[in-house]
């Protein structure tokens, strides 16, 4: 797993304009090789948003950045006057996951069969 | 979508050892109702790690935070003289959560049928 988080400072009392644009955006993420999940995430701390998506790898998310899909999201509605910060992107690769299963993985080992998994108690 | 961000800053020469530390713990996050996904994620940045948990709800989250899964998963380890600062919680609600399928929620609006639907292009 790869994940993208672009972090935003709003402006605390224009937290609704700044929801509202996001769900009027299309969205062209489910045409995008590697793609998974995304979600915008409020913060509990006022004007706290993170922009938050994940790829099966980086060179998927990479791709997108460079696409025609990537383009189009990015040229709907304007955010000047809602951010109060320029949005600050990080990066992340997944050491360890693990799901509601049980089921552990450790991406650097990603050997059939090297899957790691946990004592039944 | 519930998400809960630990973010720890690892001294840079010891991140071999804290992503050992991860490894060799016991999860007993499987018995957690509401618990949805684990990652540890390592930051492009030197040392930048985060503990990343997504959970069905807040309560959920909050709930595991006060059961005997939480303390026995938290007693594994010591990170002394590994962290560079106290680790940073942060806890986020998703207000757009989109799958691979193109599936849209946004969850301010549960009621069966609301789920908003991206037009096919």
């Amino acid at each position: 797993m790869f994940a993208a988080m672009n972090r935003f400072r709003v402006y605390p009392d224009r937290e609704g304009d700044f929801e509202r644009i996001w769900k009027e955006r299309q969205s062209f993420l489910k045409e995008v090789p590697g793609f998974v999940q995304f979600a915008l995430l409020r913060g509990d701390d006022a004007g706290d948003y993170i922009s938050h998506s994940t790829w099966a790898d980086r060179d998927s998310f990479l791709a997108w950045t460079r696409s025609e899909a990537f383009v189009r999201g990015h040229a709907q509605g304007s955010l000047q006057g809602i951010l109060a910060s320029t949005p600050q992107l990080s990066l992340f690769s997944a050491v360890i996951e693990e799901d509601a299963s049980g089921r552990r993985i450790d991406p650097s080992q990603p050997v059939p069969g090297r899957r790691m998994s946990l004592p039944e108690h």
